[in-house]
């Protein structure tokens, strides 16, 4: 792991040009090449604060509400974690899971919690076509309210994963690659195969192989995508990747192997998801309410995953790896073949040799999120995070 | 809305009879009207401090325990909201729902709960007899342990909804009431129709136009209550609400006609209940655990409620109002026709041309709740007001 | 009640040999005498600062982190006010009751949860020889962690029962006695009667009497263990009780009569549990997924258990104890006989007599708790209670 300073890292910031006061953060592809960056830097100084027990509150009181319509144990948790070091208490909404709420329910309720939230965090990546525009119902929501004088602060959303992105997932692994390879600057021209792992399990989101490909195609790297014929993501996402590519003077090709992702690659992301038809398909299905269908397609989608049990991280393509030794990358949990399951998207020894870069890329995770909340809270972030410095309160006394 | 001035109401406070501290807040009507106003006051006071970002902290730690023996989210947000707003942490108590436990049973539980808990508050307004009962055996329970030397502070009890009353809605009415005419003054004379409106759902609770008649009447308000026969209030608070109205030179009268309540009204709140009998026969039922007799009984109350879908609030019956422009109130969710069901207590358009009003309404409940707990735990709550505002602690640093 | 000065624990304290920091808390026997008197000192001085209204926050911010295995109320409340009373959050990590988690698994998620995390509460005591080892790969999974530098602190972790021992309940059972007879060195000779009582339920763990003869026995006490043929505890437990007795100079025997086991007794503690056979087999069953079998275990389990309805503590073996008025201890909920069940643990006269005395004995445990906590998350405890009471900020202001 590199040292941070973060006098330096307060240092870049300021040079950064930034809008993202008041605003949410719901897709990394809205926000600017410096806004990205200054996540990170934000996310590594508030990190390093953290190692050093310097106390990172900016709130005496307040709530940060948690939706989640999706089980999630790490990223609740991750949640907990930055609302709680930035002073605020978590409060969980518990919608129902299947419930598709929108227009006047959406504004009414995301209003009667807000009275005192000054973040509300939302995971909903179940539903294609559901999560994003979810989200942005309950962003209008608030800004409807803060406008009318209801509530007094316009609480900031956190996408904590969309049926589109999970922004907090691919700026964590953004952030250990920075991390591993020593600064943004050298991510240029290095190889990241995001590739399709096998998984026997159904229905896993598009949301970390399309946010990983529209994130680090915007730092030059040279993103491969790789997935067995018909595994494709939402189109438009792919779309993003490949502009970001172009701009950013990096590379995007989607391949149909996993041996010819691997060739070269310095990073490795084997990852299991489901066809973007499926998920539409499933939307479609759940939204008239065919459970007979939904059954079907459940069973049709795990005949074709069976078919592709060979793409699987081993040993032997790990060697086609840039010195045989890419980084292994993973949001966790994976499915490790003869450990969580028969057979998975790695096998053991591989995940082994890599749990502790696995758990330092997911330890971003808290502090990724504290920035976010922290550049939409605060309007001079370099000033307060020198503020924060200089009283140099400790976390523990 | 008005502009508040936090040291005015300082003042007004001062001038106040005072008799809350260390006592639970469970029935408005057992509050004297000076600590009707005081708990308005404060609300208002804590709202402005928390508009213009003043920390209201009164405490380093300790706990506020929630116990909601029916489902809630706005409510539980909104005591969430208060208790971590004065510097406390929320403990949810999750007794079953429906389990309706007494004497030993209660005093222990509350006792090993509250070791550090400064307030409790609890909604349990499903049986009638029981909710109230209940929050009476838990406020003896803590007042034992408290005397016994086993609790370092009594905790103080909030009521968040019974069977008889619900004074954090009831209070943040009132709050709107005084904004919208401009001081408690203004509301003498002014009529409010409390009716009844039909929804397709069965069994909603009494308290919410319990607590409004309850309180409006001690405001020389002019208080007609309004239901098709049959669907009677609790005899002994419409008994409260007309010694109420007579004490305070007002207006208390029952009517069975939607239009003749809206008539010349200032104030609208159109709002579904179930009739008294079947709150009392549905518990019975439920004491003797005659599963079929509720079934029945559900059955026998919704097809009632189907005779009176003409108690709605329409356009047509808005116009029957005071210059037709009365202020409609609901303490939300409404039924809203062709929306949120396909006949319900009031059209779309009225409820839509209102919006910022109800939700204005519901706005001051965290504060109401807030200066409910203040007033319990604080023996001079002007001068802890003074010293906050003195002090000036940022809320958001 | 003796009243406490926390000036002179803090004396005492100074000359205690402590190795408590970044420790755990599993079991008492763990613990070197010097360790479990710090504890309960430590314990003592928290709880006069919190009835004097002394803030004992020794964190800005972080996590202590709730994992229950079984349902609990009570434990989970004390659990809750001492981390809020140390100036953390709660979190609740809900990982399935029954799901019995090894390895990588449990090293991940534990991992996954703990960036930010103090201090982890873990109560599983369903299943023999799962909760204690599952609390140890915790443990060892975040010293994995802290070691990789991954996580910045290394979390306590408390044992809030395990199918071993109940340490938070002992200590509290402790803490009682010490007050109730004036200090640690009049526990020396006094006679303490843990014995088995009939209840009418199934499945009650072990370790309540398992940490009161293993706690009791090193301070010289005269710890008679009484229960019907067959229900014994764990060997290993019993051989602990033995050598501390022998160490501390006291007494250590198992009886099978209540009678003979309250005859002069100082202290009863009529308790239920399951027989060690049972809870075995129970796991082995469990682990087997022999479901009839379990069924046909609870069956003959229960049966057993009926042919001991004597084993109550009533007027007359109470009678029986010294001076006829032996303190009785429970850790509560008891079973009631005409309270809470049929035929139970006690009779209500007796229960009702000692309520006073049971709510202090479990008034203890936050503090318990917390000085747990406070040991194994600060180098120099002494100084640290030393430094919250010159500050003296005030826990409400």
């Amino acid at each position: 792991m590199q040292q941070v300073s973060i006098k330096k890292n307060i240092e870049l910031l300021k040079k950064l040009s930034l809008d993202m006061y008041e605003k949410d953060f719901l897709l990394t592809w809205e926000k600017s090449f410096d806004e990205v960056q200054a996540t990170i830097l934000v996310a590594e100084a508030l990190k390093e604060m953290h190692r050093t027990n310097i106390s990172t509150r900016i709130f005496d009181s307040g709530l940060g509400i948690s939706i989640f319509k999706d089980n999630s144990t790490r990223t609740k948790f991750s949640f907990a974690s930055a609302v709680n070091a930035l002073g605020l208490a978590v409060q969980d909404f518990d919608e129902k899971k299947s419930q598709i709420a929108h227009g006047e329910t959406v504004r009414e309720t995301a209003n009667m919690v807000s009275f005192t939230a000054d973040v509300i965090g939302i995971r909903d990546d179940m539903y294609l076509g559901e999560g994003d525009r979810y989200q942005r119902e309950v962003s209008e929501a608030v800004q409807y309210g803060y406008d009318k004088g209801i509530l007094h602060q316009r609480p900031t959303l956190v996408n904590l994963q969309s049926d589109i992105d999970h922004p907090t997932q691919s700026m964590s692994d953004l952030a250990k690659l920075k991390d591993y390879f020593g600064g943004f600057e050298n991510l240029k021209g290095k190889k990241i195969a995001m590739t399709w792992a096998y998984s026997p399990s159904y229905g896993k989101p598009l949301s970390v192989p399309q946010g990983v490909i529209g994130l680090m195609s915007r730092f030059g790297m040279d993103v491969t995508l790789a997935y067995p014929e018909g595994y494709d993501l939402i189109p438009e996402v792919v779309e993003v990747a490949k502009k970001n590519a172009a701009a950013s003077g990096g590379k995007f090709e989607i391949v149909h192997s996993m041996d010819e992702a691997f060739k070269d690659a310095h990073v490795v992301y084997p990852k299991s998801w489901a066809p973007y038809w499926v998920m539409q398909k499933r939307t479609d299905l759940l939204r008239s309410g065919d459970h007979k269908g939904l059954e079907e397609l459940e069973k049709q989608a795990l005949a074709n995953n069976a078919k592709h049990t060979d793409w699987e991280c081993t040993e032997e393509n790990m060697k086609l790896t840039q010195n045989g030794a890419a980084l292994y990358q993973h949001c966790l949990p994976a499915d490790i073949t003869g450990l969580s399951c028969k057979q998975g998207e790695v096998v053991r020894s591989v995940f082994d040799r890599y749990i502790p870069d696995t758990y330092h890329q997911a330890s971003f995770k808290p502090f990724v999120i504290m920035a976010m909340i922290l550049l939409g809270k605060v309007s001079n972030p370099a000033q307060k995070l020198e503020e924060l410095i200089t009283k140099g309160i400790k976390r523990q006394y």
